[in-house]
């Protein structure tokens, strides 16, 4: 054996992530990214339009094993990768439901997993309807091509979405809406686990993730007062939507704890996501390194935590000049214990441009370590 | 800011584990490599011989800073682009040491540091009469050029170097052999420290090693029942060496511990070291984060260990066909808690080729884990 060779589609921070382990462990790694100057530049093999079947196909002849930065890779072009004997991890059978959020929730359905409730959408009167029958208020999503908070909308009537209900606006998603109802929960929770195409599955313990403007902002790890029955209910429902939808490598399970206790199903992610970054220095297995094993469909490491608590803060850009780098001396020198992350990414308000880590025995120390060193960096 | 840029001089497989913490930190990381297909060559930005100066000239000019994977590139070169302004980590009037062990030893003695008794050779009756005054044994060691046991010979008598104290043997080495008592040791520590060019000093906790063949074997951090006395004074050895010969970045300090219960300095390496590659997972900043943010003159990160111990086992070559990567799947799934390392090398008998690291609050459990790994991957 000369390597083994992972082969990523997409150049942004997640692909960048997976960098490391793959040095680490001796594993390849090549990086189709978009344009030259990417995140993940240095493991960049080729730059191309992932959107184009020979660019993905000669990629593909490459590696031993395609997988994902990002969700976006058209299903034909995978489907002809597959039948071609590629393999694609996850495989394309279960990114269609990742592509599309109606395609998920009639699947998660089928298979009992707990979620708000859901109808499909294809005119006002429908979803007035369902406003109606679920308090007067309601989340309306397009089904495809939505991720941090857009794609998704509060609606209280169906006048607050007659642009995405005009007949444009319903030929750009496909025909059809997704309206679910607007839980009250008392916390986000996400549930990150890999499982391997050989089935093996592995769940990290369960965290809690504040979302700010609909992006990540902090998770703490693991989720704070979680009962024993939380934490199992979590994982096996983890374990029944990787299985269930054939999902293989890292997914992140965003769920609702509501107000009456329940957990219930948000947004799946099928691949390293925000709220597992913690897991770099939190976890004896990182979410980035059990990707790669669960990818290439070798055994995954243990998800036990290398602290008693860890906590996350994103480093969302401030304007178009600081890209933290200047802030490094004096973020250091005062919180020598935080794991500071950049992207390498250009300087623009609001995107996720880094993050920061700190584990501790001490969870309110280490959020307010963290927060602190975001603070600094962020020239606040 | 556009980035943080540090130029690596060697493709060796430290500049290779100082990778991942240069993505982690958005640092640019070069490596000036001796080949293609090096160990670091996915941070391989050129490929040439760094003894000749218009070649490291050339590549300094594409960086910050200029920092090693090893101590042998020609002072006379560094010199000179230290003359020109280039910021070179450990600089040159530290590198000086480590490249010849005569000058090593006579800058210790100055600064009354411990260690061996040694004295300067050039022929055989010195040689002799230094043995005599020792016990009938002693270590002979070529000044220049030596590593991993390579340059070291124990000698009874002058008759069992001849082929050093020849003409032709003494011309290779500078006209001078070093000498030096073969010390009563109970067992041999390692104390790893980082200090920066404005001179802030962090050590990590003393690590024991174990050598076989002269190379380094296996190491348990902290140092098995090490009294508070012995960690202070190792401490304070190392920061001595720093400070007493300016040196810059991560360097290792290879002691004895005697029978009689002192500290012997050994060797010194002044670069990350094998005694340190622990600290990946073991400490909260690894020696390869370290490295690179003393050198950029950055503030230190904790050394704090992330468990009560840390064990890390070498990986060394078995053959020439086993690169260990067939035996990936059998060691992670019989043990899914080790971190295992390999560097891309071709496989070669008793080349250093990877490690494996368990950290764990039972040592011994740890100890057995890593060998266990090892073991497996070796096809034992």
């Amino acid at each position: 054996m000369t390597s083994f060779r992972v082969g990523v589609i997409g150049g942004g921070q997640l692909a960048r992530m997976m960098t490391p382990p793959a040095i680490n462990l001796g594993i390849e790694l090549r990086v189709l990214a978009e344009t030259e100057g990417s995140s993940a530049q240095l493991a960049a093999s080729q730059v191309g339009d992932y959107t184009q079947l020979e660019v993905v196909r000669s990629f593909a002849a490459t590696v031993d094993v395609i997988t994902f930065d990002h969700e976006h890779v058209p299903l034909s072009i995978l489907e002809a990768l597959e039948s071609e004997g590629v393999s694609v991890q996850p495989p394309s059978r279960a990114l269609q439901f990742a592509q599309n959020k109606l395609k998920m929730r009639e699947r998660l359905g089928a298979l009992g997993l707990p979620m708000p409730d859901w109808a499909e959408i294809h005119d006002a009167d429908s979803l007035d309807a369902f406003i109606e029958a679920h308090g007067g208020i309601a989340i309306l999503k397009t089904p495809i091509g939505g991720y941090d908070g857009k794609g998704v909308r509060v609606v209280a009537s169906a006048a607050d979405a007659a642009d995405w209900l005009s007949a444009e606006g319903l030929a750009r998603v496909g025909g059809h809406l997704l309206v679910e109802e607007k839980v009250s929960f008392t916390r986000e929770l996400a549930q990150l686990s890999a499982r391997t195409p050989s089935g093996e599955f592995r769940a990290w313990p369960l965290v809690q993730t504040t979302q700010q403007g609909g992006v990540c902002a902090e998770v703490l790890a693991p989720a704070p007062d979680a009962s024993e029955a939380t934490l199992e209910l979590a994982a096996e429902i983890a374990r029944g939507v990787a299985e269930g939808l054939g999902v293989t490598g890292v997914m992140a399970v965003e769920m609702f704890e509501t107000t009456d206790g329940r957990l219930l199903i948000n947004e799946l992610a099928m691949r390293p996501h925000n709220s597992g970054h913690f897991s770099i220095e939190g976890s004896v297995t990182s979410q980035f390194e059990q990707h790669l094993r669960a990818v290439l469909d070798l055994p995954l490491g243990s998800t036990l935590a290398t602290g008693a608590h860890a906590v996350m803060v994103n480093l969302l850009g401030v304007d178009s000049e600081n890209d933290f780098l200047p802030y490094y001396a004096a973020a250091q020198s005062a919180h020598p214990e935080a794991k500071i992350h950049t992207y390498g990414k250009q300087a623009r308000a609001g995107r996720k441009m880094g993050h920061v880590t700190v584990v501790s025995g001490n969870s309110e120390w280490a959020l307010a370590e963290a927060r602190a060193t975001a603070k600094i960096l962020r020239n606040e």
